[in-house]
């Protein structure tokens, strides 16, 4: 069996221990690790982006990488419900790279710490023939902020925090080498990580994660970590105009993008009946008992068929 | 002007600010950064491993590669005194690779974590064409114990905990594809951290860093944080007698492995001569006010030219 046969997840099961550390809260298998301290809860996340895998030196300029690798972290600390605080950064580089290229990618990092109010504090530089930067971002929650993957309970609506499709609109355009589209493409180019949102909402909701795979198979983490199942209604997912134009363009369906095309860096999260009227965001559908995930469109359920972003099945 | 003809050091200064945040007590700069919660201090360290960079798999186990991405970032934690607690993983894997090398990996990387009871808490894993891994850690240290680079003061003794050398003539006994020689071989594909060592002494020294380019620029690590310099005692250096062996069958010089080698994970630390009783480890030279490194053997100054092991001036 070679790795590209199989997911993510079933990879990180075989690999996974049951915490022995009683400090330890959360390890394997949510956005990010937390642990205690006395201060309170520290959250440890760490993403990487792989040159030819997430990203392509003609599409992205050095400073957006440097932005998207600061954003995607943060994107994971803020589905914790947690605050970002310190990176460190570990940069592999081929030898043929300009010092140049080095100095906007740290200035793209940087502009995006000064945003968050977070700083780098460390990291390490090597080679490798692709570029690779690994991020590393502690953050800072307080219990009752705190929002995991396991926390979704029967009864639940389900809500994303903006539209969805837009990053992978704006990456099937580079790809097919489509010009114009700007918006969709910024949006692919540069993401933003959600976090005032988050940290607004964190109190009131039961389970919290960032869309980096689609809607559907995040929805699933949820339910799969939560032992719950869900209804998705299509029809409610919010896609922008100009996402739906991207692809008509490119004779493809937005809906894919949204529910299985990933690069979005929204929220999906899931809250109460009751904390309805606290809760911003888009309704999208409810966690049923049922160990099962629905898609339904015009009142009828729709067949789902799995066409999840993975990051073991095909790159850029 | 390219990534390959300036040393990582110039690199990380172009990319380094200083920190705002009044809780970040080291950021970059370090082995590792450190910064304030109330329980204590938390240390941060991130350490990569780079297929082709620092390891080749017709040398390596799958398993080995693991405990060794383990015990570099241990080595990291131990050189400024702390405790390692928590483990990140990025993984960074070709599409071809089989899932039982993913298995042996991260049965090396546990097997590591078991012995100095540390846990893998998170990571993530994603593609690329060559092996990366990328390895965060956090450590706890009390405020007396934190050795920093910057803390070595003139009159300070120099001191190695082991033998140096070993690391890299492993290497080049393997690129030579020279037969034999398996104790040094062993101390390059499985190197120890000096964790019980590093918390014995670090009440008693000034500075602290550990050995991964070689004794010369550690001190010069030391020096140049610490604003002072340095005499190096050639003759002193613990070199063992299979590293002098196989330099002799390379035609290589034994002490320049030792001196500007790396590879070995031993440490390097100054201490007043006041506390010379209880610090344990080999004196191999003297801190001085001058800020000039010196190289003596047989009492007179010889030249000491520049052979570090420079991840950006060659590869394995």
């Amino acid at each position: 069996m070679k790795v590209k046969d199989i997911g993510e997840f079933g990879l990180i099961d075989r690999i996974t221990k049951k915490p022995k550390d009683k400090d330890i809260l959360v390890g394997i298998g949510d956005d990010a690790a937390v642990f205690k301290t006395t201060k309170g809860l520290q959250v440890l996340t760490t993403d990487c982006l792989v040159e030819g895998d997430h990203f392509r030196r003609e599409w992205f300029s050095p400073v957006q990488i440097g932005m998207k690798a600061i954003e995607i972290n943060v994107s994971d600390i803020a589905a914790m419900g947690a605050i970002p605080k310190y990176v460190l950064v570990s940069v592999a580089l081929p030898r043929t790279i300009g010092v140049e290229f080095v100095d906007r990618l740290y200035e793209g990092m940087w502009k995006t710490c000064d945003k968050y109010k977070i700083e780098i504090i460390g990291g390490n530089m090597t080679h490798c023939e692709k570029i690779v930067i690994s991020i590393t971002l502690t953050g800072e929650v307080d219990k009752k902020n705190l929002c995991l993957r396991s926390g979704a309970k029967s009864g639940d609506f389900i809500f994303v925090s903006g539209q969805l499709g837009n990053g992978m609109a704006g990456l099937r355009l580079f790809q097919e080498e489509i010009m114009g589209f700007q918006k969709v493409k910024k949006s692919y180019l540069e993401p933003k990580a959600k976090l005032k949102t988050a940290l607004d909402i964190a109190p009131f909701v039961n389970s919290m994660i960032d869309v980096s795979d689609g809607l559907a198979p995040e929805v699933e983490h949820i339910c799969s970590r939560s032992n719950c199942g869900a209804i998705i209604y299509k029809d409610k997912v919010p896609i922008s105009d100009e996402a739906r134009e991207a692809a008509k363009r490119l004779e493809e369906d937005a809906y894919d993008y949204a529910l299985f095309g990933g690069e979005d860096f929204e929220l999906v999260y899931t809250g109460p009946k009751e904390n309805f009227e606290k809760v911003n965001g888009f309704l999208v559908g409810e966690i049923i008992k049922d160990k099962k995930i629905s898609l339904f469109s015009d009142g009828k359920e729709i067949a789902m068929e799995d066409k999840g972003y993975d990051h073991f099945s095909r790159g850029i």
